[in-house]
């Protein structure tokens, strides 16, 4: 089967691509590939040279560009006002023109899949003059994308779309055409960086670096007309493994002067590379603590090699130590970033960017928001978002998370209206949840995800449910062949609340972690981490549940947020239900802000969940004849999956609960 | 490093190389062997024709051979009495004459490591004329080897000593140094029968039948002198996926052919071939279930096809359902093999062995023994032992079984003096612990296991208390550099309780598997298999734990006894304490006969097990100097790890049974 439109399937350039356009600039071939494309096929006429008005519907220009064109476009200059930037746009009308400028051509391009997701309102005399600008200046995936098979995690690190579009067994695929149409599908959305390769890196990866470099530079070349500039994940150890040093120390002159060679080499052959990605001290990943270095110096030392050339180093500050004892309640996981990294606040290079995971732990469903954000003034931060649906159903179940990233990037730090967590970073990186499947993402609805990322990176005030019929509206919806309206309302229906619904039939009350090892984090296991080294407990016992992290009597977390929060999050009377027992211990017959007990919410909440799941299933199955058979079919599939799965979670927390509490359920339903 | 000697150190032949030795009769080239090397090293001289009584002190001689050589081995013979059949031999005084006699060189050679076992006392004037005969005709290991690499389980299934002996990648190691020197020790112990390959057959193991015979008939030449006979795991399919017909089933004429064609060219290739060894329906692998089948129809195809040559086809009992739902409290995987098999006794045609695990779950250190043993009076049956330490502790704990495996032996289901269970079976069967370990079996101390079993089938009435001291004894102890007296005592202390003590800290009142399925069964994982589709639970709630097996109120399990123990098992009173949660669920304040309570024994239990352990490690210290290096520090390791592990266990099981009985120890000792 072909690989399918996501959300740039042809129709959803009926209105630019049937009227008259003018593609003015130098540089532009991106854009005016794509106006071509669309105005043969739904019969609208391209132009390159200038014109009147009254030949023209649409002017897609530089702003430079000397004279403009039409006289509707050096109107539009005139009432454009400050510069849109190297990203930004400006669309106005003129007249009966709509003019589109940019400062550069991924600015236009920019500007152009705007105009498709406005469809025929760009044309409309309404249209006010609007500057557009990314909120957030880098906005990046992450693919965990192993070039060799690795034996545990397989081709793609928590992948669960198929095989890589980058590699498969060892080696560079080389498809171009499926790199140029993911390029296409990331530039329609905003994203402007990517890495290529896994943050843990293999001995085959690390040379990607090095001997493979023309596997990165094909990406690239591939990649760089869509405004897309291409990172690697290196190996701290890189000096070692692959120079031959006989050490990587961070102060070591061999080591920089390594450094500094090598990425002059990258630099030479890929002259827009964007810098590197680094896992380091973390999982038995190298790093600068094997040296009795700081990660200050470490990620220094990889800032000062690529600062000559414009690139920078995205550090993870995900820092912790993985053997712990489980029998140690003082040792808490959730506080290693901010112990390790924010006493190193002003230390990095000003190229540096410290890669924050948006909770303390690691990618749960729910967690409170990362403090290290809120405590680093002196650092450039990013915060890392997980688009592959890890610990959220690892897209056999519909989870939409928009609404999970919009409150994470509205988190208000201060508790002033000013400052939210969008405010406090400057890029948004996410891994990617995209594999060589035909429908991308494995999930044919986890496309919003990959689709909602880069559209709250580009503007995070965006309405995640506006951003969702977005969604919807631009797949119109995938594959639909029949009743639109109703397509588009039951699609609606069975994602808007979806993250919410799976929060209820999983871990409850934010403390998280209830996944099986067994099973790579997917389904139930209540213990499955309770009596292990990585440090994620919820120490439920037969009177209680829950972690203390106050400072008075529990391991003090809390205490790494600014007062507000740490009082709010440490009162048993203020802290909000959803993180109650991520914050505290309690016993099952705590009441709750919602009146309910701990153990009736548990019971409730797993119950309910599973309901919600199985009206999803039964939506989709009234949409049987109006969708492309292919993607009913895969969708259905996952919602018997997701049902069965939900239920599981459902039966097995809540018999856990019942056997723990000996508290019955207030309704009488069954629990085993 | 050169392979351990085992059981079979050249000093182990002092008694016997330093004498003058008469071997006679034909064929019997493997003792004489075994006599020549023996002499050519310790100062011995070997004769081969007749002599009198002055000119030697020891004639091993096939009693058929007329006439005898000697004066003392004519009045050996008519000392003799009834024959000693095909494996049996007499030993003798006459005069200053030690004579043994068989009736076949296997018979013979089995004699000749009986004199090795006696040593110095084979020569002393008390030695009374004896006839022995091995009291199961058949005494068998699996080797669960795969030919390829298996992507989960490996090269050896359930191995803990490194790779096969026989296969590696995907071929035929053709290591036959190793293979014959594997074969030496098992006929030193008895062993006459070996399937070569897993009972779970991969697509490459399935064509050892047909195109890769020669690999299976190379083994065979190689162990045909040491009276071993060679055995195949075959695949139910085999019809199907190596004859290329269109079914499997057994009543199908087309297949019967198929079977005994290819039965007939195995025989062809291997004149004692033993027979076929399966795993049907269970656990996905084919049977006859697939065809509407029974297992009597299954196991009498193949054993038609068998019969002409004298071949049995061991068909294993384990068969249950593995997609079981936890909620269903009313099924019971302990019953499955009884209601599987019992109803088909006397449907099988005499050359099949059904071959049923000792316990009627799988392999633990505690389980009552099966209730098909004593149900199928009609029917060959062999029990199954696991000397590979799946749920034992891996070949990294030391757990000597010859006890557990004595009391299994033992074990009277009709509670008369008469009939143990050893009384009842034809043979036993053990999958192998051995691997191309320079140790054998990983462990150095495991090797007691391999060489109890093989004690344990030729004479199920043995003390293991006393098979183990002559294994120390015999390898002297293995490695020995010194003070002997003491290593023996030492290795004596550390082995001969070393089951109770792994059963003391690993799941209590055998309840059972607790074991953690991400680890392959190493190490406590307490819920690990509660919400599993397996059917291994316990039940644990705050009340209480175990599982009710009782006809009145439980699953019915109990029933399946014989009404003495039926009666036994049911009864609380009366229900042996290590087998209580087997039978029953009790609150954890119920009081054991021994006047502890549930909770306070596992607590006991738990802190004991890891002083034992302690105990084993402190005393191995001791041994620094007087031993082998290498082999010192492999078991240093290995019980550094049974230290750790054994701390993990009881702090795991403990904790959480303290999180949900609420119960404190009443020693106040650590619970975390």
């Amino acid at each position: 089967m072909s690989v399918h439109a996501a959300w740039l399937p042809a129709e959803s350039f009926v209105a630019l691509g049937s009227r008259r356009v003018l593609v003015h600039g130098d540089g532009v071939d991106t854009v005016l590939d794509e106006v071509t494309r669309a105005c043969a096929r739904h019969g609208g006429q391209v132009r390159r040279s200038p014109c009147g008005d009254a030949d023209v519907d649409l002017v897609l220009a530089l702003r430079q560009a000397v004279p403009l064109p039409v006289p509707a476009a050096q109107a539009a200059r005139q009432a454009a006002g400050e510069p849109p930037g190297d990203e930004g746009f400006v669309l106005t009308r003129s007249g009966d023109v709509t003019v589109l400028l940019a400062d550069t051509p991924t600015g236009l391009l920019y500007g152009l899949f705007h105009l498709v997701r406005l469809g025929a309102a760009a044309f409309t005399v309404d249209q006010p003059t609007r500057r557009h600008r990314p909120a957030l200046r880098r906005r990046m995936l992450d693919h965990w994308d192993n070039v060799s098979v690795h034996p545990v995690m397989g081709q793609v690190e928590r992948g669960y779309a198929g095989g890589s579009i980058f590699w498969r067994d060892g080696a560079a695929r080389h498809d171009l055409a499926r790199i140029r149409e993911y390029g296409r599908l990331l530039a329609a959305v905003g994203i402007n960086a990517i890495s290529v390769n896994n943050v843990n890196v293999g001995p085959v990866e690390a040379r990607l670096l090095t001997d493979r470099l023309d596997d990165v530079a094909e990406i690239a070349d591939v990649l760089r007309p869509y405004g897309i500039r291409v990172h690697l994940s290196v190996t701290f150890a890189a000096p070692v493994v692959l120079g031959g040093l006989p050490t990587a120390d961070p102060r070591d002159e061999q080591v920089r002067a390594w450094w500094a060679t090598t990425t002059r080499q990258v630099y030479e052959r890929i002259g827009d590379f964007g810098g590197y990605v680094v896992k380091a001290d973390s999982e038995g990943q190298p790093g600068p603590f094997s040296y009795g270095r700081s990660h200050a110096d470490g990620a220094n030392l990889l800032a000062e090699a690529l600062a000559p050339h414009g690139g920078v180093v995205h550090w993870r500050a995900f820092v912790y130590n993985h053997h712990q004892d489980w029998r140690d309640r003082s040792t808490d996981r959730a506080r290693a970033a901010y112990d390790h990294f924010v006493p190193l606040d002003g230390d990095f290079r000003t190229n540096v960017v410290l890669q924050v995971k948006y909770g303390p732990v690691d990618f749960q469903p729910r967690e409170p928001v990362s403090p290290v954000l809120a405590a680093m003034p002196a650092t450039r931060l990013a915060m890392e978002l997980q688009v592959t649906q890890e610990y959220t159903g690892q897209q056999r179940h519909v989870c939409y998370l928009g609404p999970w990233w919009s409150e994470l990037l509205g988190f208000r730090p201060w508790q002033t209206p000013e400052r939210t967590v969008a405010d406090v970073v400057t890029e948004l990186v996410a891994v990617s949840n995209v594999g060589d499947d035909p429908f991308w993402c494995g999930h044919p609805l986890a496309q919003a995800n990959l689709y909602a990322f880069g559209r709250l990176a580009w503007d995070p005030r965006l309405d995640p449910t506006a951003v969702l019929d977005e969604w919807i509206d631009l797949t119109s919806p995938p594959g639909s062949t029949g009743d639109t309206g109703r397509v588009r309302a039951t699609l609606h229906a069975i994602m808007d609340d979806s993250w919410r619904t799976y929060e209820r039939y999983t871990a409850p009350l934010g403390v998280g972690f209830m996944v099986d090892p067994l099973r790579h984090h997917y389904g139930p296991n209540v213990d499955g981490y309770e009596y292990s080294r990585w440090g994620t407990y919820h120490f439920a016992d037969r009177d209680g549940v829950g972690v203390d992290r106050t400072r008075a009597t529990g391991t003090g977390y809390a205490g790494q947020y600014p007062p507000g929060w740490a009082q709010v999050y440490e009162s048993l009377a203020d802290c909000p239900d959803e993180l109650l027992l991520f914050f505290h211990h309690v016993p099952y017959d705590h009441v709750l802000h919602s009146g309910s007990t701990v153990i009736q919410h548990i019971y409730d909440t797993h119950f309910t969940g599973v309901a919600q799941v199985e009206t999803m299933r039964e939506r989709w199955r009234q949409l049987a004849g109006l969708l492309d058979q292919a993607l009913f079919e895969r969708v259905a599939e996952r919602l018997d999956e997701q049902v069965r799965s939900a239920t599981e979670w459902r039966d097995q927390i809540n018999t856990y609960f019942f056997r723990k509490s000996g508290v019955p359920d207030a309704h009488g339903r069954p629990i085993h």
